[in-house]
């Protein structure tokens, strides 16, 4: 939503999140967020009926008519008016959550793509049998409810940029196992698809909350198992479940484990380096040149600078 | 083998291990750890042939006749002979190993006792289906590799231990869900069967190096639940679930998720007062009054101090 | 005060804190904490004039006639009309605290109890002596300022809770010695008398900063012996003082040595468990069955779930 | 040196360091340790003469003649015969260390290719002024003491591994600058030329020790620019200057500053990513499979596992 | 400004900072902090117009007519009316700022001083070097943009305070080297003349950020070295550089090397010692005796208790 | 003991510590470390017989004739004979340990001065009355059992070096209230002649070890003032037993509260910046110039750098 400060604006938006309070005057009013594709701004919906209070709920479109302000340094919306949108205007709410980069038949291919390179016979059945019961989710839903990948779809296009690197990696280092690695990057964050609620508002369900992604996956790896007749205790079903169990890289950060195979290393380092690429991008985008980021939590609370001005690229060899 | 130094002693041992080395006048001879019920000791068989490297093997029961002498503050034995114990002689190798202060029957016993109350159906059932499927390795193995309960059927003694105390902190706080407690108590440390190698020579497998014991029976919950045929999304399987992931109390300590429910932080501190008190009575038992253990790693390093004097312990009431 | 939202309401209850504001429109106003045995809630008293900000103090009992409301999630008192109450009625601020759930002549009994299988004459002396002098206040004092057993009689309550899981401790390991361990138990904290203003309106003393509870009793102890002609150096003392010096487990957490006898290890274990289930139960009590409680800040801020469903447990043997 | 247990061997060696000791026996002794390309190996030369003491000394190639043996646990030479390689013989110390994978000309060609991709005009001055003064050393040294890259041109190989990963990421992230990103790579590591002493013995210099590299390469900038007439409170310097400076990601690892710039970032990524899997391809390849590696305390003491089997690699696209 | 409570005051005062807001009646208002000598206080300006926007910016003086209050525990200001001084007013900013408690003049004169006890030619030479081309700032900055010696002629003051408690430490253990702590001690936050912005409104500039002081100087060094033609290679250079770069005493706190010279040790002891005075210091003038400051948490967030009563002071020998 | 490698020696030594061991051979022999003023060495005495085992003990003077020689990089002593010195010759082992560089004499004159500068009464009275106990042993005792002020009257030593930087730093500072500082020095480490055993072979007491030098002082200061009729619970008294429980700075290294006085911060910087002077001076007087010391454990493993060079020392004014 980016218009200036004190531009009016009428425009469809979904409501993100709605909070019933009371006023000193004794009534009551909402506190809003709104969001659309662009991101998010905040507002009060005074005075509010008990219809109000009924029908504008977190979930609902909505057409907004207001003008965009400035409270301590952040901006909101005055709100003139507020009406539910109807089913002739764009009342789905999918269209004003922020989507990933990608088309999500292009991300169905490179997935497919990369199933073929995943050699080990165990391994590719699981990974085919677990992605088809979960992939609806799986295309659907974010990497993460904050800070990464945050976007409808995010989840598949986050596997999707770290099998990318770890395509490259594969060969520069001819040590690494191409389909080991291939196959823990397709399932290391499958969990989330139970861990988090989906892709609008997104939360943590109770399930999330009490096993944490990494344990739900390993429990469907051995599901898999059961239900297509590979033995569980077999070394390669190991080295699968110890490829998810581990990358977070350290039992500090909720690993049972950490890395003891060199693809699961890397397999974490890749999964960092994407989620903190994003992030820094997307947080530099944000600024203006010359200047420093907000400080991001998830960089150990660090400030990012944007340079002035940076050279030009030399274009990459075969493009 | 409680010797003094300087006894001469002819005796069945077993061999805990064999190490093949060269000494310095290019002979080849092997350093031995001799075992028995009461404890350790090493020793050195000089000028080996061929012959001796291949039957002195770990795990075999010797007949061993020396002498008990220190080597720079530790005992030793000098070795004047060895031969392979026979079938006519005591040569069963768990004959020489520590185990439970309990028989195994009435061990047996008390953890079926505390089944009938464990009153929720699906507890029950992956309970009795996972005990059946392991109870061999279950009231056969040491619950720890070093430190606490390293001994023939310490997993289960260890169990029972906590269980007991389950028991009265229930009585003393009504909050507390006892069947819930207890079915996470019977099944914390079952992975163990997994992850350990087994009562004599106890090293960890490569699938408990891999995968550690929590998710090694969190992945066999998830089995039972697909062969048995209960919902793996049940509340109920989550919970259980929970409780075994949870039980070291820190991410830090190997559980990816750290406990969310009380009988979860319930169940972590009994596991971890059993344990200390276990390895506590265990080092202050070779301690003489009014001196300090040695420095207990796995108590942060500490040394415990064993009073010269303790008062008389009025008895129990009901005793 | 567990009224619905939008109750109204005329009630006696304790003013906890009071503080003096000015409003935008530069009149002042009271800012007022209310309790009652069933909680806390709060207030504004809008354009306060001399007199009642004279009169209207923490510590006084007043008659409260408003509305319940909610502003910005949390439960607040709209103020009609406010007076102190009269000495006809029921004005005495303890009555509007909450407090232990046993009676204070049973706590004294159970306490004393105890004494007698205190069979050490000096830390029976020593007991006697420090709880004849503050048994006053250890009777009445809260076990914190905040988190747990944070009520009247509170010191009191968890020390016996204490000693009951000490009983079933010592019974089930017979190497635990009795005595030691509940002459620590019912000293552990017993400094907090010194340490904490009181079980209304607790603050910390600046004797409390400065020294805190465990050096506080640990220098009670020695003046003990003093008065009671008990050699200070004799190893029964030194047991003695180990035990409250090193209750709190690390240095860390303000013990000048970590436990060095396996009674202090276990004092320091029952201490935290004992704390843990009560303000875990308080914080479940507040929670709706399939969700999760607040941070708990003393829990590492970890949030706790109540299940949907618990099974029925079977009644204890014996009851 | 891979010979087999008891195998006699004669050989030309490196004498990697040399120690003087005295035997019980009241006679001198050089404890040896041996290096050629294949690893090293110790031996002990009994009653050394002042002579000996005098011409075997670290550094010098020699002529051993000996047998393989094992001394608890480890591999040692039992010495014969041993002499110093003549002239006619090869002498060049260069010959027996480790050696980068990539020759020299190579390694030459492609930093020299890169320097074109950096279009920042006072970047590639101070990186051709500092390359050309210490290229010597650059394409010399080893990137560590010990660890990953400890071998000769080990610094130059790990500089372009990096910057080969550098132009896979550019290529995948159009956010990154190129330029920047190949500078701070180029740079980061150039002061080891002075921290470390050679290719041969390699130890920490006195101003390694107290200037250490991350400092030295930073004054080496200011110094080019000064050299060179270029600002160094332009903006394009100090961002450069931040490169080298953080690389180590954290404070705690020696980097004054954590990274703030996002290519600062990926550089320190890439740096931790190219070192760890050197360290582990090399530590798997010295181990069986199916079984772990020694404690690899540069990746916090863990244990790596090689897979007993693993399966075959579909063949890169484009190869 | 030391006013009472309900004061009305008319008094020229610093805007230290402004920010435009918008009232929930949609106007706007400047949230401002004023500072003179004393302190700091804030307030709110409320319906400004664009005009009132424009002029009342940061860094100007005004005259201010308001009365001081109360709002939630800290003081604010009322303001009834603002005007910008005029030229013939005491408009300069630097009035308004705390300064340090000595004479800009001695201090210089302590300075020129303690040079001539700084007997190694090149140490003496970059010193003097430096100190000329900063002289202005180093005299005019603070030493922290808050925390400690946060006023004009800061830095100089506390560099001051370190070089008189060097003398007493050289004086008192002969060992130490007092050319090498005092030449290290004036350089030791030099390089804060860039890293902050300036005596007024301090910030941290972005090479400040990027770069952090302590590269800053120690670049500078290097830069003198070339242009003063000494070796920079030198040990006594290499010593010196050392000096400053270690002297935030550990890694963690943003050195890249830990003291390694026990003049380093030293600097980085006193450097605390000094910093945690003045803050103290100032801390308790503000706190009333027989009470607790806030929590400082430049000293682990610790509270300090100012005594009731303190006893009188002998005067010093020789004074 | 500075003899080069190959000296011979017939010299008298105290026995600091004696090891009986079995060799090889199965004889018994002596492992002895030596002691002089001058520093240790080891030494073993073969072929020990029961007399010399029973006379050779720990703590006894005896004549030496050997020659001193070098194992593996440490010196030491091959022993050709030994007995045992006679009450004519220097048998006293006081004459053999190291001593503080002060005379006792001079040490109790300067404590005795600054006590006329502790003008509260209470604390005056306390310190006279805690000195005058335990006189004898503060004057012998080191100051630890490594590391720092590890000779003879090293106790006494450390608290004068303190003494005099504190009245440097008050001078300084006037915010420092004198008489508060110099009470916490001298009682700052009091408890230590009851934590270590004495002079020679020092260890930890049992009473040490449990309740550690922090908690016996302060309870030492508890028996003082009931013996002198002072009331502990006087603000004065509070204060006083604050500087002495905090002044190991943080909970972490013992201290059971942190520093809440600016005299208690004071005096912790002031014990560590003499302990590390002291050690670090000891440390490089055994170091070449241009090396490094050993590894020092007690500061975080650093080794500090002795320079080969540095300059005159301009003559403090005043001298």
């Amino acid at each position: 939503m980016t218009y200036g400060v004190d531009d009016e604006l009428t425009t469809f938006v979904l409501l993100k999140s709605v909070d019933v309070r009371v006023a000193k005057n004794g009534k009551k009013y909402l506190a809003i967020i709104f969001q659309d594709e662009s991101g998010e701004i905040s507002g009060k919906y005074w005075d509010a009926s008990d219809e109000d209070i009924a029908q504008f709920v977190a979930g609902q479109v909505v057409q907004l008519h207001g003008k965009r302000e400035t409270y301590q340094g952040s901006p909101q919306i005055k709100i003139y008016h507020l009406r539910l949108a109807t089913d002739t205007e764009p009342n789905d709410p999918k269209l004003y959550v922020e989507h990933s980069p990608m088309k999500r038949d292009d991300m169905v291919n490179e997935i497919s793509q990369t199933l073929f390179e995943i050699t080990e016979p165990s391994w590719n059945r699981i990974i085919r049998f677990l992605l088809k019961e979960k992939q609806e989710a799986f295309f659907d839903f974010p990497a993460a409810k904050t800070n990464h990948h945050a976007f409808e779809g995010g989840l598949a296009y986050h596997t999707i940029s770290i099998l990318r690197l770890a395509h490259s990696v594969v060969k520069q280092y001819p040590a690494l196992n191409g389909p080991l690695l291939y196959a823990g990057a397709i399932l290391h964050d499958l969990g989330k698809t139970s861990e988090l609620s989906g892709p609008v508002s997104t939360t943590y369900t109770n399930e999330g909350n009490l096993l944490g992604h990494i344990s739900i996956v390993d429990g469907d790896i051995v599901r898999a198992c059961v239900q297509l007749k590979i033995d569980p205790d077999d070394e390669s079903v190991i080295l699968l479940r110890h490829m998810v169990l581990s990358h977070h890289g350290e039992l500090d950060y909720g690993s049972p484990v950490a890395p003891e195979l060199m693809e699961a290393q890397v397999l974490h380092d890749l999964d960092e380096m994407d989620a903190s690429i994003m992030m820094l991008s997307a947080a530099l985008g944000k600024t203006e040149p010359g200047h420093f980021t907000e400080r991001l939590f998830a960089m150990d609370g660090r400030r990012f600078f944007r340079p002035t001005r940076l050279p030009e690229q030399v274009p990459e060899k075969g493009q």
